[in-house]
């Protein structure tokens, strides 16, 4: 069977067992993310035994340190999953959710209730923890999810893949609900994104390149973000204890994250009393800050930044730092080589807070907290799925709410149109 | 300058007056609602007199009497759509408002707030009046809008532009904010949909034809729908002369549009007291059967039904008759043949009506309403852009709230993440 019908088949019985996921129970969902839980504990030697097969061609190939960390599954990371699926399954049920409801003039009753996707067909890279984080999310929402791991991981993911069907069989749910998809093949990733009238959403998760790929050629609509260049502005009114805790934190606490800060935009003003003691706190940390020439003059080990600097997600111990004359000047910064991921104003001042929150045009937009709560679970939806920055459906984290959409219904007792 | 560089200027332009946009109070957006409409009738002769050189294009070109229709703008026409500005400007403001709040654990207070989507670009056929109505929606949800008519309405659709870029500069507002494409060269489309990073989302209305190609070109988010293939189903329990008001209703009152009834299902029990008296109904409008084996039984007037008949958009007096042996043979048929826009149940049973807004995957689901009620205004969104059928952002008819998004906001205290 070539891949193209061979995915063609998956995406089929995706939407079928999609009919079958509308009517479940929150009860019966949950039962099936239990069973998950219990089986993949029970099952971990097996799942790591898989995973070793990943790990040794990966070494073979000679995967970084840090990559080789990303696909490992040993038991810590095999309970962390177990313990995931039942967070997810503690999350109340989105489907069937009535958000509004109003009555016509003419006696219809026009509500709307909340509904799954349908089928959502998930990209993503290295890690195979993550089979199962979005396999979760995707079942409670009420969707069918077809999953294209990364090359790397595939031994890991089709074992996760048999668990979690025998999981969803054993709790009398189409086990078609979750499908691996079982090729290293790219050409899977082509077909997948061309099936708009099975799949109904596509979210890629990984590089840039992966990510820009799919955005060009998917028929699907798809969720998702290229990057994240955050931002931190520094007031002239910032309390600058605050202003360095929590700069510190964005930038150092894990550089390598999409809501890790990028770029720091202080107010002159404020500048002369921050940098220099701030600079030496990130150098204490190992940060090389890459400065505009205001920066230079007060930061002696900064080095100067170029233009590719400021659209920069370095995803590293690296910052850019630019002095501004204004806070017209940040926001306009922020438009030009923002990336509309996550921007932070730290300040005292009543009026420019609340006119950051209002300009700054990004999925998340916080005064005097740390870029680093951009995180579906950090802002209390309980879990994400991934973070959009397009505008459409849902931007910023997308939890459970956002993997769902929603119909009108209407109640009527026989009207009908003039 | 090319075609490209034209619409590449005009998408720039509109991104930058978006910005303007951004911080309007609903006074200011109003204030230019108003104007509009005044300019409108003010200048109603010279619309009109540039409408005749459409229509006498269009004469010339022997397009049909209801294309003409359609293409006209008299006295009625321009007063029903400064009538029509005055009613967005009433609608309330979507933008700013705040769905929800919440406090997290470490005291970070989580919102969402409604914002503009940002850059719309809006391509349709034929009716001009349509030009205004689509700038009002999109202006009065702070959004910059690009406006690509038909090409038999080009020079009505370049006066109303100026008339709308003149209001918004006299209400002080960015007039870029509003922007006809002044060409009816086919690369205009091209160039409009290729510019994935200053339009945010494209918003296709005309023929299949249009929407397929679009779709499949655009590297923008698309929101659209390809037809309606409305269905009402006839329950063994449905009060007849109920069903026979609303069949009748949802077929004949209108049957050109979108939400008319196109395959009417029929439970076997209800069919033979229901059907032939129907059947004389539509007969004495000039509707055409076309019916399955038993609809032909029961109606001697109707032909048989094809294939083709049970996805078809006839759009005319048409209309395909089946008989099911069970409300899961009616949800069957509608999977399978239907395009997810208006369905619509008649019953007088509890759990059956239950189970059909349940079960329907469509983005409007009625008990005992006509279909003709899926509509913007007529549900009671004030007014509407077009109908969605993609499962994303916005699920059936879209108003102003549906040409927003959401952010997330964040007020901190000087948090850090662990």
């Amino acid at each position: 069977m070539s891949i193209e019908s061979m995915i063609g088949t998956m995406a089929k019985d995706a939407r079928t067992a999609s009919r079958g996921l509308r009517g479940l129970s929150r009860g019966q969902k949950d039962d099936a993310l239990f069973k998950m839980a219990e089986k993949l504990l029970k099952r971990r030697e097996i799942i790591t035994a898989e995973n070793q097969r990943d790990l040794s061609a990966a070494r073979d190939a000679g995967l970084s340190p840090a990559m080789l960390d990303r696909l490992t599954l040993n038991e810590a990371v095999i309970g962390a999953m177990a313990d995931g699926l039942r967070e997810v399954a503690s999350l109340p049920d989105p489907v069937g959710a009535y958000p509004v409801m109003w009555k016509r003039p003419n006696g219809l009753q026009v509500g709307k209730v909340r509904i799954p996707l349908g089928v959502i067909g998930f990209i993503f890279e290295s890690r195979p923890n993550v089979t199962v984080d979005a396999a979760a999310l995707c079942l409670k929402a009420g969707n069918a999810v077809i999953l294209k791991g990364g090359s790397e991981a595939i031994h890991s993911n089709i074992a996760l893949g048999e668990l979690l069907a025998e999981a969803l069989n054993e709790a009398g749910i189409p086990q078609k609900a979750v499908q691996v998809i079982p090729t290293t093949e790219r050409a899977a990733v082509n077909a997948l994104i061309s099936l708009d009238d099975d799949i109904d959403v596509i979210i890629p998760r990984g590089g840039e390149g992966l990510i820009r790929f799919v955005t060009e050629h998917s028929r699907v609509p798809v969720l998702k973000h290229y990057k994240g260049v955050c931002h931190v502005y520094v007031d002239q009114s910032a309390s600058l204890n605050m202003a360095k805790e929590i700069c510190f934190n964005a930038k150092v606490q894990r550089p390598g994250v999409c809501n890790a800060l990028e770029t720091l935009l202080v107010h002159e003003d404020a500048a002369p009393g921050f940098l220099p003691e701030m600079a030496k706190e990130y150098e204490s940390a190992g940060v090389e800050i890459r400065g505009c020439p205001k920066t230079i003059d007060l930061v002696p080990g900064a080095v100067a930044a170029t233009e590719s600097d400021w659209p920069a997600e370095f995803l590293d111990l690296i910052l850019a730092v630019k002095v501004v004359g204004s806070m017209d000047e940040a926001l306009d910064h922020i438009e030009t080589h923002g990336s509309q991921h996550t921007e932070a104003i730290i300040t005292n001042d009543y009026n420019r807070s609340q006119r950051f929150l209002a300009q700054v045009d990004s999925s998340v937009v916080m005064v005097n907290a740390s870029t680093r709560f951009n995180d579906g679970n950090q802002l209390g939806l309980g879990a994400e799925i991934g973070i959009n920055t397009s505008k459409l459906h849902a931007f910023g984290p997308m939890g459970l709410e956002e993997l769902t959409t929603t119909k009108f219904v209407v109640y009527g007792q026989g009207q009908i149109r003039d």
